[in-house]
This record gives structure tokens, sequence and C-alpha cells, in this order.
């Protein structure tokens, strides 16, 4: 027998009909024999107006309370796949954060997990009880609840099949699993059938969106496969018609590329002229970080002189305004020229092919040099290059890197 | 410096704009000094819409997961509450059940508050800061959410209130107090200043929707004032320009009629011809118990031969196919012939005054016989007489008593 955990998402739980078709998808795993836990997220819309609510209120809203608002939206689709089981003759019932208890760290709207005692909810499973989890919450030990951030019910998910010794975790979005790029951008995009926790946590991170970033690193740290499926196709995860993402090691075949992501809120600050001496960077990266303002990319050239030197990083658009107010009153940087610029994107690919195969940044350079399209950052890690180019060329990028590193559906 | 419970209903909170509204009246009892609690209800229509969800997954719904989804909608603005106070510059937190807790039988969907461990909330309030309660909930034993059942936000009140020794509690609302009879009936309906724990309880019970009979009940029995506010006028409960229900002993003028009540939900069920032996009642009444019928006003007349009588009695509208169902499977009632009528309705006069003064019943039967009323069903208790007549009278009946027993507003 093994233990099962399904994660529904939004639009998988959006109305009432859509609930009661992903409870039939829990029936199917528990007539397997299959004890199995549900994730749910918040009805789509939910949250975004429970959000809307708080911003009416105040602007400058109490992240506790922010919390006991939203954290509402997954609580009520709990108790409707509960009862939507129990419709289907299944034992189930709800579990909000606290009643698990799973419990969080104090970083109200943007929370960690730090431990779930998982030995209540284990009974109830053993009992051939279903447990349907409200995701994207848990609760401090000062007995207040605290939300993971959006899109939080993921790692909710693997979290929970950690603690449990989940064998699979299921997660239902509303795509059929991952694809080596965007379907909206290049046609020929094709679906992933198995990707490693590292090329998945590269893709996340570069803006992939069917997995949040920090489920996937959890994944990995405590080695749970996880399958992205489609909560709108008849298959369920045993049938595993999606995307598995697992270790490298069980991937028989490898792709040098495996996929194209892209980043389309990025801005770019360039700092000019500046003081090229030990602890320059600290000094510009330490107040950015105090100013909450997240620094991707960072690329730093040797200097000619010796003296002054320029760092070119990325910043998400909306962090730009804050990131420029931060540098402005930095005193270390007043002879420094700051120039920003939003209408940049950030292209990366990705693989762990990579770091056996030469030329694959080569490949890279040349394609986007056909079709004219400038280079003005570049960074590499072991298995994905980005560079950043101008916006206007995104879709015209992705396309070509795709077809040029084999990805193309039918080439 | 005294500790004040103010609670807001569903129109009073209906939107962020209406809580923002309730919050400055939250904010004017701070500011005189006083220890404030606050409970809220859901926003109107929020209730509705999460039993909506309810009913459409599953219309033989688990009342514990029931109770998950609807105790959302009081969380949500308790959450938002706090936050609007916050934004008037006022220290103020939100508080579900069971973070306070406030213990629950396990009767879902209508449990009783078992006990309010008020010590910490005590402390909080101590500090300076306004605890914002999300009425209508409360947690069981085993560490499940239950509700109370609708408008138990007011059982809310007035269970915390006694809870934390509270010199009052104001119960704010869409109407501006107790009026001596519905005022969109009869226009001349005043409203009381003054009423008795005992004719409110017997008011709230008849129809007057004002408050929740539970609410009065323990209000009576713990000595909890309570002022009926309008959330839609300037004054504040501090500035009593509403309804007070305290103790017989502190209301000066005693009306020997203070109020005109009905209820139109009634049915009417007459049992003829059956054994007049001892035991008969239990025999009827206790298979309609076990069908959670809710049977009210009970009448049996003293049988003319000994041998059979006749057993009137009501149900609510919506409980008496139930009701027959139970009766006709009754087999001590074989001989019987049942007959029920759901066209009429109830109207009660309450007042303690009518203790003391004699032939306040007869006033009751010569205004209705004047207007050619048939009075199917009459009973009395020592503060209040109810009768059954039909529904189509009701309008009638309900203005020439407020009338006959001088409570016109202009008269």
């Amino acid at each position: 027998m093994s233990i099962i955990v399904m994660k529904f998402g939004g639009t998988s739980v959006a109305d009432t009909e859509r609930i009661q078709r992903a409870a039939s998808k829990v029936a199917r795993e528990v007539a397997l024999g299959n004890q199995v836990a549900v994730i749910v997220s918040a009805m789509s819309g939910v949250t975004n107006k429970l959000v809307a609510y708080c911003d009416e209120i105040s602007p400058k809203y109490d992240k506790r309370e922010y919390d006991a608002v939203v954290s509402s939206g997954e609580n009520i689709t709990a108790g409707l796949m509960a009862m939507a089981l129990q419709e289907l003759e299944i034992d189930a019932r709800s579990w909000q954060g606290w009643q698990v208890p799973i419990l969080c760290s104090e970083a109200h709207g943007k929370a960690r997990i730090e431990d779930i005692d998982a030995s209540k909810m284990l009974r109830h499973l053993g009992r051939g009880q279903v447990a349907v989890l409200a995701g994207f919450q848990g609760v401090t030990e000062r007995e207040r609840i605290a939300t993971l951030g959006r899109g939080g019910s993921d790692t909710t998910a693997v979290a929970l099949a950690a603690a449990l010794g989940a064998d699979r975790c299921d997660i239902y979005t509303d795509v059929d699993g991952v694809y080596t790029t965007d379907p909206r951008i290049a046609k020929a995009a094709r679906k992933i059938n198995k990707i490693s926790y590292e090329e998945m946590l590269e893709l996340a991170s570069l803006g992939a969106k069917v997995l949040q970033t920090r489920s996937v690193e959890m994944a990995y740290k405590r080695d749970i496969p996880i399958q992205v499926l489609s909560s709108f196709d008849e298959a369920i995860g045993s049938d595993l018609p999606g995307t598995l993402v697992t270790r490298e090691e069980d991937i028989m075949e490898k792709h040098v590329v495996n996929g194209v992501a892209y980043a389309k809120d990025a801005a770019k600050i360039t700092l000019f002229n500046i003081p090229d001496t030990p602890g320059i960077a600290a000094e510009v990266f330490g107040p950015l970080t105090d100013a909450e303002v997240n620094v991707d990319m960072i690329v730093q050239n040797v200097s000619e002189d010796g003296k002054v030197t320029d760092i070119t990083f990325t910043v998400p658009e909306n962090e730009l305004e804050a990131a420029l107010q931060s540098l402005n009153a930095n005193e270390k940087l007043k002879g420094a020229e700051i120039r920003s610029n939003a209408d940049v994107v950030k292209i990366s690919v990705v693989g762990i092919g990579m770091v056996s195969h030469a030329g694959v940044a080569q490949t890279m350079f040349r394609t986007l040099a056909d079709k004219s399209i400038n280079i003005q950052v570049i960074a590499t890690s072991e298995i994905k290059i980005s560079v950043i180019i101008d916006k206007e060329y995104l879709e015209l990028a992705v396309r070509a890197l795709h077809t040029a590193y084999g990805l193309d559906a039918y080439n």
C-alpha cells in the first residue's frame, strides 16, 4: 500500500462541479488501495477577492491579519472537497493548518514550513480516511495563522509528502505537464516526460509557472518524486501521463538542453564608475536586501584601471523603484552613474547535459546573433545559461533557441 | 475603566466601507477609555453563498465539514475589522474561535458554547489591544470547528461578555432597537427604550428577529445588559439611543403589554380521536422529537367521555412534512384522524405587566372578535398570550392589537 499526496490548484477546484471532478480522481487512487492526502488551493478568484478586500481596508495592512483573511479561501475548498469525497462514499475529513499542526515561521505572508507533526494525520490515514488539507497555510508558535505566499500550496503538498513519507506527490494543474518552453510562444513546444529536480528548480525560478520554486527545492532535498498532471485529463497519477520530476539518476535519456525559459518582469540596473574596492558589492547589495529587493543576475567585470568598475544586475520590474530609491540614498555610490531599463527580458536555457557538452553557450550566442539580437548581460551556472535582451525580441529568441537546441516537437 | 463588547451583524459589515464605519464606532468607545472586544458576523451574503456551495456538493453533507466551510465567513470579517482598526491607529487583532478558545459541544451546525477561557484575551485587552472575535463559531474537544447555528454571533457576543465580565454588550444591527411590533406591518410601531430579559426572550422566540433567542437566554442567566443599536446611526452604545434589554427591576415604567409578535412560518396539526390514556402525549411527541421536529404550542382539552381526545399543536412550516410522516408511521395513532394546515400564523402579545393586570387576554379576544377573526388555538404563559389565526388576517390582527394595547406611537 502506498501513500499518495494529490494537490489540486485553483483552476482545478474553481467551482463545485470541478471540485467533484477532482474528487473522482481521488476516488480512483483510493480504489487502487492507496492512502491518500489531498491538498487544495482556494477556488480560483477567491484569493484575489480576499486580497482586494485587504487592500481596500488598509494599504499598509498587518500581514498577520492578511493571513487570517486569505487563508479562509483554502479552508473553504478543503471542507467542500471532504464533502465531495463523502458523497462518493469515501471516508474523508478536512484539515486546517493549525489542526495538523503545520508549524510555520513568523514571516507572515511568506512564511516557511518549519515542522509538520504528521502523527495525528497518519493515524487517520491508517484508518482508511482521506485527509484533505488546506494548502498555503500553517500556524506559528504564537498560534497565529501564517500563509506561505502565493503558490504556496505546492510547497504544502511536497512538505506534507515528506512528512508522511509519501511514495509520490501528484500536482494537478491546468496544464498537462512541464513543457520545453511556453507553448503560447512556441507552438513546437514539447511536453517533457521526465526532468531532474535541478533542471526543474532552474526552470521554476527562471519563470516557468508550473511549480513553485520552493516546492521543487523541498522535493529535491527530501527526494520526493513530483508528478505534474492535468486535472482535466482522464488519467490519474498512477497512469503517469504528465511530467515526472525526479532524481537525475532516474532519467535515462539526458538532453543537453531540456527547456527554454523566460522572465518578462525583469528590469536591469547598471552602476557605472563605482569604486573598485573590496567590499563594494556588500555596500551595494546590503541596503537592497534591507529594502526587500530581490536581486537576481549580478555581473561585474574586471576593471581596466583597478580604480573604478561597473556592476550590472537585474531586479523584478515591480521592485525597480524601491531599488533605485535605495541606490540613490546610498552614500557609497555618491560618484556613480545609475542607469536602469525595464524593457528587458531574461531568457535562459537549462539542461543537465550541459555539464558534459562543450559549445552549448556558443549555440545560444550564435543563434541570437543570427537573428541580430543583442545580448546585454550573460550569466551562467553549471546547468543553465541566462541572457538579458531587449523585451521586443522575446518571442523571436525563444522560438529560435527552441529550434536550435533540437527541442521542437516534430523536427 | 469598563469592558465593552460590541457586536456587528452581517449588514453592518456588508462591505469594506461599512467595516470601516463600524471600526470608527469602536474607535469612539476606545477613546472613552474602554477596553473593547468586538464580535463580527460574516459580510452579508457570504454565509448564504458558502451554504449554497455545500448544498451543491452534497445534499446530505457532513455538518463538521459544513462548519469548517461556513465559519470562514466570520474569519474573513474579523481579519478585515482588525485591519480597519489598525488603520485608525488602534492596536487590534483578530481571534478565531479556536484561538481563544471558545469550547463548544459536538452538535455541529447548532453547537452550544460550553466554556470560554478568556484569560488570554483578557491579557491582550489589558494591554489596550482591541480583540476582534469571529462570531458564530467555536472549537470542540476534538479540535474540530463547530458553528452555533444561524444568528449565533449574538450568542457569541453575550457569552464573551459574560466570560470577560463585561459591563455592557452592544448589538449593532440594521434596525435602531426593539420595536413594539414589526414597523413594516404597523406604521405606528414604537421603539422600546427598555425591555426585560423575560419579555425579550418571549419576543425573540415568538418571531422578533432582532436578537437570537439563545443570546437573550444567556444574557438573562448571566445578567448581561444588552443594548440593541443601529450601526447606521451616529450614536454609539455609551449614548444609549437604542433598546436596553435588562433586569425587570431596572425598568421603572412597566407596560401591561410591551410588544406584539408574529411567526409566519407556523403550521398547525390536529390529532382527532386519539386514546385519552396516560402517556399518550409522550407517545405522540417522542417520535416527533426523534424526527428533529420542533413542536411549539400544544393544546389538549379535557375529553368529554374520558376515552378519546384531540390534541392540537404547531410546528415550523418547513418541518410539517417530516412531522406528518412521523405521525402517520406512529402505531399508537392507528385510529386517529390527522389534519394539518400551513396557512396559519401565530400572534402573541408579551408584557411583564400582564402578571398583575386582569383582562389582558380578554382585550385580545375582544379585539380579534371585533375584526371577525376566528381564534383557532390559544396558549398562555405568565407574560404572553399566543393565538393561532388564519394567515390572511396577519396584518389586520397585528395592527388592531397594537392599537388596542395602547402601543401606537401617536395615540
